[in-house]
């Protein structure tokens, strides 16, 4: 019965990841400001019991017994590992540590609110400190204890084995080496391929809110979004959030800018049929969940960048568009092809296109690992983020702090190992399209028409319904015959911006 | 240390009521229809796991060392015997019991929603046969578990101490005695005098939401709610709900009749006030919460009853609401005294005038205690409800159980031991009032100019700010110089409908 005990227990922690799930999307969409107090003590004593389920001293019986229980269904064994995994990694790193980067990293990320606006790196550098050292703590306890299984080849390798796990540092050297020997010359390409292209048409005529929430449910409903299992709403910060039964995306309408809001859209739509199509048989244990943040963000990738911007799409969608909005001149086919697709070097990532994005990503992920790996400190960032950016797109932040090293809400938050994930996503995002076209042929006029279905089947087959089943490398080579490379990538992006 | 455990287990316990009452609140207002079931389980995995921390072996030592901690403030004293009628109460009736009856009512109160509409008694009577049955072994669980320190007079009164704790069947029994001489002769006498009265107008014009809303929110202004720390919002079955930190009130929209709404909101008002009024330093703890269901109805009804409905108020408050919502006939200030004032024997509790409303809640008062001590059973119900209902109101219900028997969620739900709380509050709420206008002689002239801070303070003073400190009877007496009594609240109702 000792494997049954761990099922009650993840299933356990998973009842309470709802509660922490609704409470956060409340928090941030419906709660009235004057209850953040008692809403964040509530939040964290959650988190409490659930690390108090996850550190019980009688789960390493349990586990030890349930090894050698000779009944075990196949995908209760997988389940076995994804526990063992998570128990271990949460097992790993000392409760007091744990305390100790919740409070620093809030610390941080509630200052950095304010001093980012303010440009203030100077009192912004000592809590910025504080964090990195106590995630290469956290980074060194991940690495040392869990030694035996892992072999992780360095501390930095165990952080992103927390937001992607699975993934290998090689993997990631190796693809980012290539992404780094290619974008920036066709980059160069892009730019001035652009140049003689007719100047690209932005909105001029202010959209009333009703307008742009009717378009963004018809868009929604299109893209297959289930409203009896899941809500739009508003937030200062779009997040997707709920549960795999109850998803909650939100976005922000701006009057003046209706096109990049109903991208996101479609972004966090991605998200959500990821996680609404997890495996119904497998909910509430770890088998059932979605994999790492890689993943995930191949899935939302894949709507925007893979569907969403495609040519096919944007002609598609167009005329329900213009039902929608009217017919300001930024609204013709023509120019939203251009408009979603125009590539433009610039300093913040979150507004970077997708030819420029990887090297905001790598630009970070050189930073973050070099910094746990004792290579630099917080105050060698600035200087180091210039060159940087100087070299990979050529632009100059020397004093600009605001919009350079602390632009990113992660570092502060303490979500060091993060960053790559967005980068891998949208490698993951081409590779599974290619092979998607593969299976699906017509899929291209398939997305002509809006037929979206047999697209999403095939990533519910492949993806959706694995589940967290197999290891990343398995999944990709199950759906695409081979492991992850860049040449997917890279193609999609010469096809997109370089192409007939 | 233990006294300093218990308060970190009643912390706890407290914060997974936090996440309760908030899932439990987006489940009403917010979540998508498809994602019941999943709610359903996270909100009984809370419930199970703060039972389990109820029930956790090592309360019991911690208790026995507390008594004995001499270091102890007096609220800390007074918590520890709060926190020790909690535990003894929790750890009285068996898990299993507790399982069978959360169960039976689940499945009572969902066919209970079809039945009740196709007026099927058969099919219900099995369905609450098993509900009563376990609210019967529930209450003989408490009774003797609890004889001890409680003494309870009959197993009945164990049901009422969970609802109302502190109030004695004996007290019930005298009050509810000498309204059922009263009033029958009072409602005669009220209804002869109605009909010299002009004919009240009905709204006649339909309203549109947003003007109610709008209307709404100014009133709870005025009655001095929070919006920093509250929300009002719809729902189908209104209910309050939230925290003390973060008052979450509904209400529901009818265009053609927008008057009984707003009396709804100034009720709910009532309730939310004294939840967020609750003494900041006693956050979280036993001695922090609000009374029982009586003194929390006392509050919603002092809101409504005595403040909201008298001629005083409605007189002031009839500009505004002529500015929100035109100028209906029906909203002349005249009208509205006798439309807010119309007594009108039916067969609807939640319909009831504030006169008739005791009877209807006495007779299921007399009904449900009978069940219980097993004087009757489920099968018996319908006939002695025809009885009083003729006997108390003159009403017939032959043959209407919807209307009759079956009209309320209550008994389905397995909440029996709950009626009394409404009447005992109308009374406490007259009885308060009496008080508050001893104390602030000018209360009416305040009332008059919507200048409601001094009435609101006194409850604050006497009410609000005194947790739960002290036993009901206590209260009663500090704040009105004597314990409950019909007195205040018969005057109450000679005064309003047969006063000058």
């Amino acid at each position: 019965m000792s494997y049954a005990h761990l099922e009650q227990t993840f299933y356990r922690l998973a009842q309470l990841s709802h509660a922490g799930s609704f409470l956060g999307w409340d928090q941030q969409v419906m709660m009235p400001p004057g209850s953040n107090e008692s809403r964040g003590k509530a939040m964290a004593e959650l988190r409490v019991i659930a690390t108090e389920i996850i550190q019980a001293p009688d789960l390493a019986d349990a586990f030890a017994a349930a090894e050698n229980e000779t009944n075990l269904q196949p995908w209760q064994k997988t389940n076995l590992r994804k526990m063992r995994e998570e128990w271990r990694k949460a097992n790993a790193v000392p409760k007091q540590l744990v305390e100790a980067l919740t409070i620093a990293s809030n610390e941080c990320e509630h200052a950095w609110r304010g001093l980012r606006k303010d440009n203030n790196w100077q009192d912004f550098e000592p809590l910025l400190t504080r964090v990195f050292d106590l995630c290469r703590e956290r980074a060194q306890a991940l690495a040392s204890g869990l030694a035996e299984e892992k072999a992780y080849v360095n501390d930095y390798e165990a952080l992103l084995d927390i937001f992607d796990p699975g993934t290998r540092l090689s993997r990631v050297d190796q693809v980012f080496t290539e992404l780094k020997q290619v974008i920036p010359d066709l980059l160069q390409q892009v730019l001035e391929r652009q140049q003689q292209q007719p100047t690209v048409q932005k909105q001029s005529t202010a959209i009333a809110k009703d307008k742009q929430v009717a378009l963004a449910r018809h868009v929604m409903s299109v893209l297959g979004f289930d409203f009896a299992a899941g809500r739009l709403d508003e937030a200062a910060h779009p997040f997707s959030g709920g549960t795999s039964d109850d998803s909650r995306i939100t976005t922000r309408y701006a009057n003046d800018n209706v096109l990049e809001g109903l991208m996101g859209i479609i972004h966090e739509t991605g998200h959500s049929r990821y996680e609404t199509g997890l495996p119904r048989a497998w909910r509430y244990q770890p088998i059932g969940s979605s994999m790492g943040m890689g993943v995930h963000e191949s899935q939302s990738l894949f709507f925007e960048m893979q569907v969403g911007r495609s040519d096919a799409f944007i002609q598609a969608i167009t005329p329900t568009l213009q039902d929608h909005l009217g017919s300001d001149p930024a609204f013709a086919a023509d120019n939203l092809g251009r408009l979603y697709r125009l590539v433009e070097p610039g300093l913040i990532r979150v507004n970077a296109d997708e030819v420029t994005y990887p090297l905001h990503v790598i630009l970070r992920y050189e930073i973050e690992r070099d910094m746990i790996l004792g290579k630099m400190e917080v105050s060698d960032i600035p200087e180091r983020w210039n060159e940087s950016m100087q070299h990979y797109l050529g632009l100059d932040t020397v004093g600009n702090f605001a919009d350079g090293p602390m632009q990113d809400i992660h570092w502060p938050s303490g979500a060091v190992g993060y960053f790559p994930s967005y980068t891998l996503g949208a490698m993951t995002a081409a590779q599974l399209f290619a092979a998607m076209s593969k299976a699906v042929p017509d899929a291209v006029e398939h997305i002509a028409k809006l037929e979206l279905e047999p697209v999403f089947d095939w990533l519910a087959n492949h993806i959706w319904q694995q589940g967290s089943a197999l290891r990343y490398d398995e999944l990709m080579t199950e759906a695409t015959g081979e492991t992850l490379n860049s040449n997917y990538f890279l193609e999609h992006l010469r096809n997109r911006y370089l192409g007939a």
